[in-house]
């Protein structure tokens, strides 16, 4: 293991920064670092809006579920997948842009989320904190108006970044072996490992603040998978233009 | 700017490598790197397939447009989005999984592009380079059927690894100024900053491969935005249980 793996398997979301400010000469070497992750073609799909405004923040930490970090992070920023400006070139050349394509929808929500990690391992190498906050995604018409987006680009994670006011443990992930196949896709085996992670899950939730969490991995995943999640989502981009066609 | 916003600025896609194998050690900690990536409400939608057999890597570098980087690399694994492995702990609390919604599809989907963003990572961290292989996605039905994917499970890209047989340039990029916008999106100099990077684009491709490539950034953007990109996507996923609702 290198000092590069160890910095990838050492990640924990902060959501507790000191009051120490992040110059932005920072910040724009943070997302120049996203900017050079791979991208679909070179499409670049990522554009990236620096909130500064307390109101605006304030707004945005409620659809979160009130995750005060959002407001009192150093830097708040959202990652937003944007068809709009490869529209734009593309309408340069007298072609009409068809963006509505589900293809289009997961190349530009993949280009996000690799330059949005790219962006996260940066700050990390800098000693500083992120936590992605995909509750944006609560009320993405509220966030899209709040940051003015045009159609055929969506909100799709903010990030917080900020020197660490906190030192959370690694959280346990699923043994290699559930995850990693060899030739094909099999789930023989899965509900032993999954029955294992539970009870490593368990005692992890059992030993953080004060143990008053008693949950498991399959706890959570019932919750998450076994419900409608954020019902509003399809409507939401049909709307933005994005109609998953 | 440090070593490892060195190694994220440095990054190209690798489609020709040396024999040096990888050992299985290696592709082992190269994974684990990718799954302590950030993965929303710890959901770890991320399944990787090694394919060792050079009959299906032959299928799929076919199905990829002929890429024989997909046949030639010492490594190559498909990053899928897997709602499958979730949905089994689920059903085990008794809860029965309805994994078709649009917002888990965008959970899993992004939760696959971190983890693979992270494995790339550490994986030219070692020297090795890496290419992205999106045109899986070309025929996901075949790649599925190959890969013995179960429903909610669907590949969203392959990924070659290996000791680089070659040394291209790192590609330019859109200004920050294109992608890093201050409280709101305007996109007020956006023309003026394509234009510019048409002509740097232009001229990068003039000076690659004998210069044979007459293109600018939109013109690539005409091809991609302008076209009805992989209209089998759509119904595609939705035969495989990611409905979009």
């Amino acid at each position: 293991m290198n000092d590069v793996h160890q910095l990838l398997r050492s990640h924990r979301s902060i959501r507790a920064f000191t009051d120490e400010p992040v110059d932005d000469a920072t910040v724009a070497e943070i997302i120049r670092c996203g900017m050079a992750a791979a991208t679909s073609s070179n499409i670049q799909a990522t554009t990236v809006i620096r909130v500064r405004s307390s109101d605006t923040r304030a707004r945005i930490a409620e659809i979160a579920g009130g995750q005060r970090h959002v407001v009192d992070a150093p830097v708040f920023v959202v990652f937003c997948a944007d068809l709009h400006r490869p529209g734009l070139a593309c309408a340069s050349q007298g072609v009409t842009p068809t963006p509505g394509m589900t293809e289009q929808f997961i190349i530009a929500t993949v280009d996000v989320a690799l330059a949005g990690q790219n962006a996260v391992i940066a700050a990390e190498s800098l000693g500083l904190g992120a936590c992605y906050i995909g509750a944006v995604r609560n009320d993405p018409a509220t966030v899209s108006a709040l940051l003015e987006l045009p159609d055929h680009v969506y909100p799709v994670f903010g990030l917080c970044l900020g020197r660490p006011a906190q030192n959370p443990d690694v959280k346990p992930r699923l043994p290699l072996e559930a995850v990693l196949k060899e030739e094909r896709y099999s789930d023989a085996g899965d509900l032993v490992h999954i029955a294992a992670y539970d009870d490593t899950m368990r005692a992890y939730y059992g030993s953080r603040s004060g143990g008053t969490k008693d949950s498991s991995w399959s706890n959570e995943m019932a919750a998450l998978v076994g419900t409608e999640r954020r019902p509003h989502m399809r409507s939401f981009l049909a709307e933005r233009g994005f109609e998953l066609r």
